[in-house]
This record gives structure tokens, C-alpha cells and sequence, in this order.
């Protein structure tokens, strides 16, 4: 009996391991590489087999940048100030450890998620919506294994226990870094400058640089005039936008089974994209859909946040989407300096300001044409007072 | 006859002043301090001398914050990313005009507004409810006049000409400062360091602050521990963030008629503010109220925005957000440097995260409760894909 | 040790109560009035005294009317077309068992529901929130008893077991009556004239009536000009709406697990007072006000829905709702036939819609004014299209 | 020089006609066929050759029901009640008459609409999309003429006057007819039975009839099992409805210029289309899709009625709604009698309700799996009322 299992090298996914072995299952580790720092793909690969766990490391890049990020781009996505990075990659990962699943021939698929958090939700409706008949088992969540047990399990069966200077516990992928744990915890509490590792510390930036995004379609194709492949365009923005100690992210999340939490995230790339892509929408889109599109932006970062990449929802909100985008295709100047980034400029053949449009202003508007505009505006509230 | 007339001692409401003179008006003008520059203040009493008019300054600078910026704050009141200052005076203005109007028995009010902007919604929508016997005449408009045919108009009156080097159109209050005009209309013309007066260049910040804010029921109340009057509240934020260059906005803005327009605007409390309160709001409010009040709060922008401040939308509004705001108490803390504001700390007596809940959490939280719900998670979705 | 049991009379609870008996606990059961048939109520007395428990009858129809019913009405609640009855009084039957479990002193209070419906939600959901430190038992989910072993179950312990021939499941009480079960359950399956009970068969009405409802504030006062005490003034909607067919209902219902199940109600009250409430609505409220709150209603019956009564956000709410009801006041009339209610006339002091409006019209409104707004319209749907 | 008109045959457009004529316009006059009467398109052939003006007829029934009343469908469009009829026809119309224009090489065209009503929106924002470059006159309001003036100036030109008994003004296509005028204005005039004339008096039905309309994606395409045309299906739905009195509507509507008027329509085969393909919807459609949708179709709705057909905004809301309706295929049979149109049973390939999916239920739902999800549901609301 065959369990392939979501490998992240942790001591969590570590003991799954071993506990998949203990209950008598071939152990197949799975690790979807969607940007994780090259060491600890390394190390991942390492640990695997010094468990003695098949391994398989899959190459998922460029498959992120093009179908989920680009996607996140054109939507906007965020939930409650965070570019949902982590939460971004997780359909994609389950996604390719079905694939290995199904190759393999498994019947189970092992996740190390526990009770508390966000990833159980989205892993398990992905895998279960692209494999419907494999069984899915959470081995720390099923026995309800504390911090403390899974150490002393792990002590008994050789799983190398991380050391205790390992104050946060980390997620990185191409479009973000979480950091959490301990102190972090505590919403009173302010982040040591330690717990960054993308970012610059802003306050000691001494330059000011002004960036150039180009975007066609909705999705960012060149940065300063240089094309770049998908998954260099992200990696430069991060660096950039990082430098000058941009996307730092501090706030209150909601998690979804209602628990609040006081989470800490480093997206410099994220924040720089998106803040250009909002600018050169506001150029290009009508009003109308500015407006109703905030609101399809918010369901669609709620929607990823949950673990509903997979859905009709998302694909109906992505059909809208695409629609508005398809002119979303320009560039914009950005300011980066001490953690800031200002829009300064933004140019497009589609602006829906021109010098056309002021000549069309200037020869046709007669003022007094508007006068009767001006008499009926909020003509119900005036009626409503005089009924007073 | 008398006329009444909102005086900024500009070239447009200067122009009004004679035009109604010459249409045989007693001609009243009227300026409203709603926190412009004391100088400014001045020039405008001096000129409405200097051309002839009975003139009434009206300090409003009190009012202006209690009833109308505190209401925006609780509100996170902003359009297109503006947090509306200008707009936001507009109906207080009215609001003193018709006053006076009503006091000195005035059958005309009259304003300064051309035919493109958003101001004349603003004031004659407010002026409308609030007397809607009186007859409001826009001179400037009606008679459908250009800048050139107002310069020579003044000339011939003995107005005083700004002089040619005054490239920007500014509008001032408490709230914010608005720069218009010339060259920043292009929307790809990097504006030039010397727009700005109440910010200082984020560039050459050298030194990091952290400032804390404390609410009361939604409404800053002291900043670093001081207690300050209202007033005083407001100016002590713009004069701290924009010691580090916060508050910079560079937006397209969809003015009432449709037009897009590039706009520049200095904000540097209001951001500060803002920022602080909404940070307060995620630690406080469940996240349904949260999620639906970013929805009421940009529909309350957009209200403020086109005028619609007196009317029972805006009032049943409040009464949403009242309710909401009866638990927005506690402290905020940020950081200020180059130009960027970041929540790094909160804290309140009614915080939904908190120790308690942690053991809340960890004490009741058996980790396979959780499971069913995992289990059925986006069961829709999973039965739409076995309809496949 | 005393437990509180929510009691119904039917099997589930029937089979509870005995369970909770074998657990060692002294059972108190409890059945809250909010308008069942008055047999129903008496059977229940009996049953608990057959069953050996201490009962507790408690009529909360005034307050179901004045607290729930009456909310209800201002927000025009429905889910998905049903009027929410069960799911209305959940909430207070809930707060009522609370009230007798801290008065016996009860340690454990139990509801009878099983684990695949929506009343498991709401009842817990209610008691946790009023009773955050009494433990809550189901004891049917809690076994997952299926309803051959609750049969056999009772069948050993003298429990009364419902004939064969009770083919509907059905829950009534002042606002609506729903019918479940068998047949029924099948989407295409149409169910027979039998279900019903509180509305006559439509096609066989022969005389149409006109209904004139009177509302206050956003409440119905009176109809055809009699003033009726609060349960009587819903017993009247419901008969006279009953004796024409109105109100049955029958819909695919999105059940908060997610299942999708068919539907079958009776409120003919209920349809009728909520018709006659928006048409007086769409009267005396302004455009903005009316569109806004549709989503606001919309909301408001979801969370009715699934038993968030008690909650901050239902508070927030009804602030925004009780501040528009404030002129919700007039007079409706309405055709009933052959099961269709159709609104012919409406009528208030707050109307915004009067002579004296039309006299405006007529006298100020001069077509030409109106240009000018029409050249305007849509503008910058105009400019996208130029740009093409 | 040509001017091209919209010609309805009546008062306004026939006097237009003659007011084109007396500036020194050939005129064109322009009738689209939208499913008016035969007679009336008969009547306005011969009124056109009366009055000496070069006639063109346009027979566009089978394009508005393909491409507008299919898409309202799909919608659900509704405006305060009202299925759009009027509103629909108008940018149809409008894109026929610019195409004649084109053809003719006119210089200007020119509608009959007055300065209170909507159709003059819809009209200009159509042609004026459609034709930037052509002038657009409406001499009634440009004139500004009263009823009065207009009958004074027909009679001098040899205009047919209407009859004074012709009481009411009606509109009518193939997806509705409204009535308007006299007496009806009056929100508590209760309208008398003479002004219907698609519906049958609900009163007098003595014969329920159940109809089966059968989808398929999102449009309707049979009929009691039988395929029908296009134009023929729309015609066969209003005489079935109409036959049982259903579709009369009389509500109270929010102009475009914002005063409130009543209304009054008889659109029988829109209610009953409607109705059936929103069971439909609930049937196959997620539930966070179906309650998604409903937004969208209220904006939808709402910028039909409002004149904003050719707009980047509806495309984009019809990507999003075609991509909803590619599963709304199926059956739906409903009950017609006295006014009333009820959903009695519904199928489809696609419903996300089935017999697997009860099995689904059953085999897979152990009732315990569900506890948890039901002790942390709504937990900050738990939460927020610890805190008091």
C-alpha cells in the first residue's frame, strides 16, 4: 500500500512520515518547488532519504508564475492586507502531488497539517476535488499530536529535531516569505529587525529609485525596459522592491475556522506589482468596472485565502476578469524609498485620459451645459428633506 | 438685493464678487476657516475689502473635525485612494454660507465653481437642502467664461491678477492639501519636489519614529500618550507624518461627470490617522463586520465624494458604522520613515485576539473536531466536478 | 446532575430525553411556544409527564412577534425565497432553554438534532453565546443513531413511536410552516395537494380581495383598518392570505453544510405582510437607500439563515435598518387570488413621490436643462469605445 | 442634408417629423419592428407616406430576442420589479436607426423623447457609441414643448391627432407592454382591468395549467416538449402566461434623473421565463456563485435600465454570467393559475442535488464528523460577547 505524502522536510511532515511507515505504508515523498531558497529543496531531498522515503522534487515555477500569480496580479488578490502567498501555492502543490499519486498508483495522500491552521482546508479540498476516490490522512491531526509529542517521537525514530535558535517558523515561495511564532504571536509585540530576510531594513535606505513596470493584458511582461522570462520578472521584483525594504506586512489575519492571528509576511515583489497594476487600472478602466471590480478583487483573494482555487466561482470571477484586462496594457513609474512605493507616473494607448479627451473637453463643454446636471443631482435627498 | 457669496479670494470668486455687483447685488462674501493658512485668511479679508463687499470670516475649524472628519475616519473614508479633504469641507461651507444668507435675509447665494469640476455637486446640492428657497447662481458658469475672459474681465475691475509664476491651483484644510494645474494634468509627468509644502522629501528622511495613536470609539483621542484638543489632534498628525514625507497621493481620479483626471494631493495626518484605525478595526471587529464595512465605507467615500454629505443614505450609514465603532478603542502603533506609515503594534481592552483565547484555543481545541469541517469544505465545489 | 432538553415531542427528542436518563441525568424538558397548534403543545405536556421528565411550557409568541417576526419584516428576510420561519425562532427557543437551565441550575443542555441539518447550528450556536459555560449534548448526532435504531430504541423504553403513516415531517410556528420527507425530497418530484395545511388550494379560489395593510415604522399596525395585537395581527395575515393560496413555497435550498436540498414551505402571513412592506418601501425611500439595502436584506436573511442572530453583526445591521425604517410609514393594498398577491396602491406621508413633486416637475423642470445630462451619460463608456 | 428619426408614429415623433422638415431636413424616418403590432407597424408606414417622409421598416425581432432578451435571461434582468421591456428595445433600436443613417449619409439624428423620461438616455448613449461623429436633436425638448403646444403645431401641419379617449400611452415589444398616464400616476389609484391587454383577469381563471420550459445554457428553447423559434418561443410564453392573468406589475420606479413614478406593465412570458430559469439556477449553481450572481444581476438590470447597454461593463458582466449558465440546461415545470406562477418540480443533467449525491450523504456522513464545524461556527461572535 502505497501513501504519497507532501514533503516540506519539517518536523511535522518528518514524523508523518514515519508515521505513515509505522501503519505500514510505502512512504513517497513529494516536494513542489514553488521558489523555496535552492537549500532547502536540498535539504528536503536529503532528509527524505536519510528516511528512506521514494522522493520525488517537482519543478512548479514557471506553472506558478504563469497560472496563479499572473491570475492573483489581474485580480488584485489580497486578504486583509496579505498578497496570499502561501495560500497562493497550495492548490498547485496538492495539484502535483495528485499527479504523483496517480503515477504511483497511491491510495492514500498525507498531508502534516494540524487542527488550528489554514492548510489543511486548502490542501484537502484541492486534493479531493482532483482526486475524489483517494483516501486523504493527516497523521498529526488525527492523533492529536502536540509540539512536545511529535518531538519525543521524532527523538525515537531518528528524525534529526530542529534547534531550539529556530525562533519563527518560515514559508517562502516566488511571491512571498511568512514568518511566525513565539513572541510574533503577540499583536502588542513589535518584529525584530531579525525575522527579515527579503526585505532591507527601510530606515537605513539612503537612495531613492524609480522603477518602470510594463504590463500587457494585466500581467507585468518587462521591469526598466527589460524583458524578463516569468519566473526572473518575479524574482527581479522582489529584489528591487526588496532593497528598499518594501512589503513588510504586519497585520491581524482572520483565519478560516474564525480564529484571529497577528501574522508578519515579507512581499516586496507582490506589493511593487500590484500597486503598479492598480495604477494603470485606474488609467484604463471605466469607472464601472474600477468600482464593481473592487469587489470581485476581495471575493477573489477570500476565495484563495479559503482554498477554493479550484471552483466554478473562481473560474466564472476569472472570466470577468480576463475581460477587463484585456486592455490593461501600459506602463507605470514607481517610487521606491525607505519601505514606501509611490506611484508617479503611468502611460497607456488605451487611457481613457488623453489629450484628445481634454481637446474633446475643451471644444464641446459648454459650462452651462452642465448647470441641469448640477439642479438634479440628489434630487431624491432634497425631496426627502422637504418631506421633512 | 443681496447676495451672498463663498469667498476664497481667488481670481474665479473675485470675478463673482463684481459680476454680481454689476448685476445690482448687495454682494456678502463669505469665507469659512476650515483650517487654510492664517495668512491666507487674511488675503481673503483684505480683498473682499479691497473690492468692496461686507465680509464675514466664519471659523468652522472645530465643527469641521467633530462632525465631519471624525465621521470619515470612522468610516476609512476614501475614494479612488483621495481621503476626500476638499470634498469633505464642501457641505460645512454651505452649511456656514446659508447661515449667513439666512441672517442677513440674502435672496441669491452664489459660487466660484466652473462647469468641469466636482465642486459645484458639492456646494449646490448642500446649499439646495439646506435653503431651498434661495436661488444659487454660478456667475462664472452661467456666463460660460474662460481663464482669458476672467483676467481681462479683472483687469477691468481692479481685481488683483495671480501672477504668472502661481503654476499650481491649490486647495487647503485641515484635512489635506489638493495641487492642481499645468503640467501635472499629464498623467506621465513625474511631479516635481516643489508641489509639495506639508510634506517633506521622503528621499531625505534619515531617522526612523514610532508614534502611537490611542482611539476612543473609533476616534483618535491622543497621539504618544498626549491628550489633545480636536483641532490640535489633527494638526499634530499632519505635522509628525509629514516630518517623514507620508502622505503623498499621486492618483486618476473619476470626477461626478466622468471625466478622469490626474490628481496630486498631500494628506500626511489623514494617512496616519487612517492607517492607525484600521489596523485598531482588525483587531477588534469580527470579520464579518469587517468584510462588509469595506463595502459601506467606499460607498461612504463615494457619498462624500459627489456631494451627497446631507442625506438619509449618509445618515443610515452612520448608524451602521456608530454601532461598529462602539468597541474601536485601544492603541496603535507605527512606523514612520521615507515616506511609508506601518502598523507594527495594537492593543485594546476589546481585542478578539488575546491570552485568553489562546488557551481557549488550546485548552477545548481537539484537532479532530476540526476534521468534518475540513471534510466538508467547499462541498459544492467537489460535487460540481463529480458532475463532470 | 440536571439536563435541560429541548423538547418537541417527536421521536428525536422523545429519544433524548430517555438517553439523557441513562446517562444518570434528572431531565427537564422544556417547549417554547411560538405558535405551534395549540394540540401540539398539549401533546408535548403529555408526553414529557408520560416520560417521567419535570416540563416547562413557556409562550414566547409576543416576543417572537415583537423581537424576531418584527426585525424580520423590516429587513424583508428570506433565503433563497423561504421566509425563515424555523429558522427565526431557533434563536429564541434557544435563549428560553437557557433561561431554565440557569434557573434549575443545569449543567448540560440538549437539543435533539441530527448531524446533517441546519437547527444543529443555530441551537448551539445560541446557547454557546448565552451560556458560554453549560456543555451542550446532541445525543442523536453524538451517537450517529440512524432512525431504525432510534425506532427499535424507543420501542424498548415505552416511547409513543409515530404512525406509518405520518409520511411529512413538519415544523410550524407564527411565521410559517415547513413540510420535509419522502417523496418530496426528489427536486422533480411534485408535491400533492395533501402537504398542505394552512393554505387552500389556489385553483380553487373563486373571489378575489383586496387587503389593506397599515405599517409604522417599518412594522404592520393594522389591516383593513383594524388594529390587532401583535400575534393576532400575524394569525390575521396568515388566514386571510391562506384563504387564496398565497405563500407556498417550493425551492432548492443551499443548506449550511452545503448540501443542496428541495424545499416545501407555507407562510402565507409572511408573504403577505413582506409584499406589501417593499411596496411601501420602493414609495417613502430613496434610490440609494433602496439598492443599498437590498444587499443589506440579503445578508440579513443568510445570517437568520445560519443562526448567527445573536452577533455583533446582526446589531450593526439593524442600526442601518431601524434608521430607514424611521419612515416606513403608510398604507398598502394589495389583490389577493388563487395564490398570487399583487400590490395596486400605496400610500404615506413620506412619500417621495407627490402632487406638490409633480407640481415641481411640471413648474420647474425645463426640458432643456436636461441636455446636458444626457450628453454626459455613460461618458466614459463613450471614450473607451473611441479608443478602440 | 438628411436627418434620420426614430419614428413611432405618434404625437411627439410625428411633430418631430415636421419641425425636421421646417429646419431644412430630408427626413428619413426610421421604424424598428421589436414586436410591436402588426397594425401599429402598418399605421406608422402610412403615417410616414401622410406626412412625406422617405420610410424605412426594419424587422429586428429575431436579433432581440437573440441578443438582448436571451442575455436578460441569462440575467435575470430586472429593474425595482420591472423586466426591462421598454428599456431593452432601445439600444436596438438605436443601432438600426445609426445603421440607416450611415446608409442614408444623414447628418443628424433625431429622437422624439421628452426632457422628464428615460429614453432619451438610452437613446443618445447608443447612438452617440454608435455614431460619434452624427448630431443628435430632440426637437420636443430642445424646444421645449408642451402637449398642449405640440397638439396646436399638428393641427397646423396636418398631423393626425390621437383620439381624446386614448387614455392611457402604451409601449409595447415583444418582451412586455407598459401603460401609462391619467390617473395611473397616482401611486393609490387602483388601476382598472380596461388597461390590460396581454392578460387575461387573474380573477376570472378557473384552470390551472402546469407548463414545461425546458434550458439550455442559461436560454430558454422548448416549450411543453416542443422546439420553437426564437420569436415564436417568446410569443408562445406571453400567451400562455397571459392567458392566466400572470405578469401584471405595478410598482413604483426610480427614474433615471431620479423622480419616482409609478408604473404599470403586463409582461407575462418575461415572468414566466423568468421565474423558471431562475428554479433552474438554484438547482445546478453553487451557492457562492448564486448568491454572487444576484449582485451581478441587479447591476445588470440596473445598467439596462439606465441606458448603458454598449458598455465595457455589461461585456464584462456577460463573460462572467455565460461562463455561470454553461450548465444551466434542464427542465422546469411550473404551475399557472390566477395571476400566480409557481415552481412545482425541476431537472437537469447538472443538479448538484441527486441520488448519488444522497448516497454520497449517506454513506459517507458519520453525524460525529459534523460536531466540530458546529462548535466553531460563528466563534468571534462567541468571542465578541465574552469580551462584554
Amino acid at each position: 500500500m502505497k501513501a504519497v505524502l507532501a514533503y516540506s522536510g519539517g518536523l511535522d511532515t518528518s514524523c508523518c512520515l514515519k508515521l505513515l511507515e509505522d501503519q505500514g505504508y510505502e512512504v513517497i515523498s513529494v516536494c513542489v518547488d514553488v521558489g523555496q531558497p535552492e537549500e532547502e529543496i536540498k535539504e528536503v531531498e536529503e532528509k527524505a532519504k536519510l528516511l528512506g522515503a521514494k522522493h520525488y522534487t517537482i519543478d512548479a515555477k514557471e506553472e506558478f508564475v504563469k497560472d496563479y500569480i499572473f491570475r492573483a496580479i489581474k485580480a488584485n488578490a489580497q486578504y486583509e492586507g496579505y498578497p496570499l502567498s502561501t495560500a497562493l501555492a497550495r492548490p498547485l502543490i496538492a495539484d502535483k502531488v495528485v499527479e504523483v499519486a496517480k503515477k504511483e498508483g497511491a491510495e492514500v495522500i498525507a498531508h502534516g497539517c494540524t487542527g488550528k491552521g489554514n492548510d489543511q482546508f486548502r490542501f484537502e479540498t484541492a486534493i479531493r476535488i482532483k482526486a475524489p476516490n483517494i483516501k486523504i490522512v493527516a497523521p498529526i491531526r488525527d492523533l492529536n499530536l502536540t509540539r512536545a509529542e511529535e518531538i519525543e517521537y521524532a527523538k525515537k525514530k531518528g528524525i534529526p529535531i530542529p534547534s531550539e535558535s529556530k525562533k519563527w517558523s518560515i514559508d517562502e515561495n516566488l511571491w512571498g516569505r511568512s514568518i511566525e511564532g513565539g513572541e510574533l504571536e503577540d499583536p502588542n509585540f513589535i518584529p525584530p529587525e531579525e525575522i527579515y530576510s527579503w526585505t532591507k531594513n527601510p530606515a537605513e535606505d539612503r537612495e531613492e529609485e524609480i522603477v518602470e513596470i510594463e504590463f500587457k493584458e494585466g500581467v507585468p511582461i518587462a521591469i526598466n525596459g527589460e524583458r524578463l522570462g516569468l519566473v526572473e520578472l518575479i524574482k527581479k521584483a522582489n529584489e528591487i522592491a526588496g532593497k528598499h525594504g518594501v512589503g513588510r506586512i504586519d497585520i491581524m489575519e482572520d483565519r478560516i475556522i474564525g480564529l484571529k492571528s497577528r501574522e508578519n509576511y515579507e512581499c516586496p515583489g507582490a506589493i511593487l506589482l500590484l500597486t503598479a497594476h492598480k495604477a494603470l487600472e485606474q488609467l484604463v478602466l471605466t469607472r464601472d468596472i474600477l468600482r464593481f471590480k473592487e469587489l470581485v478583487d476581495s471575493l477573489y483573494g477570500e476565495l484563495i485565502y479559503k482554498g477554493q482555487w479550484f471552483s466554478p466561482f473562481r473560474e466564472a470571477l476569472d472570466a470577468f476578469i480576463d475581460k477587463t484586462q484585456e486592455r490593461v496594457t501600459g506602463t507605470v513609474k514607481v517610487k521606491l524609498f525607505g519601505g514606501s512605493v509611490r506611484v508617479v507616473a503611468r502611460e497607456s494607448e488605451f487611457s481613457l485620459y488623453s489629450r484628445e479627451m481634454v481637446s474633446f473637453d475643451e471644444k464641446d463643454l459648454d459650462q452651462r451645459e452642465i448647470a441641469g446636471m448640477v439642479k438634479y443631482h440628489c434630487l431624491q435627498d432634497l425631496l426627502y428633506y422637504m418631506r421633512k
